[in-house]
């Protein structure tokens, strides 16, 4: 395993072109990166679009964080709106689905954000920081 | 525990209002919202900034997400420029920093997400979907 990876997405209004996964606007950024503990996509739909399905998990906590449009998520027999900013805790055993409102001035986008099994809290602290070492960069 | 829980953070020009946390510009989402397997901070750095220490972690995974801003990261010996949509992930025991460009037009923003102890490979299929359920929304 090498050190560090690096893919380049593109800022938020390049997002539409994705068109890897098994939904066009969709980007299992896991499938690309080697990524161990963290499961993330990077989502785009049109205004108007909606999940196809609901959907929730067993063991799998998840965080979504809106940054462009407006939409809506159904968790449970609630709907929230979402926009810019706005995050979302999917806890496991909470169905959820999404829609990009009809009028929304641009595309719904947002990253989904996944992992399980050790609680964060169980792993503690496990940092090390290093206030001496020299920058990297010349200044 | 909720079914889930919700906060707004606002749109990327409002991340520099973020002073929550022990850095002006930084917003721990997991200290807001009760996530158990997903740590992630928010961040806004102006031009010229810097991280104050190199750090690394033992056990947690961590992918860093640009969103805004020119900068880069230092990871081990090696300096990676860093723009809207460049995705990193950092392995544990991998040494990393971060500065956002003097000459960056706007302030740096990303999302650094963390996580461990269960490979996403080990907890498998944990997901159900449920493509009959009415949409939660009128129509």
């Amino acid at each position: 395993m090498s050190a560090y990876e690096v893919i380049e997405m593109g800022g938020l209004d390049a997002w539409h072109e994705f068109a890897g996964g098994t939904t066009p606007g969709k980007r299992f950024v896991d499938k690309e990166l080697p990524l161990q503990n963290v499961g993330m996509s990077a989502n785009a739909a049109e205004p108007g679009s909606r999940a196809p399905f609901w959907h929730t998990h067993e063991k799998l906590e998840e965080l979504y964080v809106f940054l462009a449009g407006n939409g809506q998520m159904g968790l449970n027999d609630d709907v929230v709106d979402v926009q810019a900013g706005t995050t979302v805790r999917v806890p496991p055993g909470t169905w959820s689905t999404w829609r990009a409102l009809p009028d929304s001035p641009e595309q719904l986008r947002w990253l989904c954000i996944r992992a399980g099994g050790a609680a964060l809290s169980d792993i503690g602290r496990d940092g090390a920081l290093d206030r001496e070492r020299p920058a990297p960069w010349a200044e």
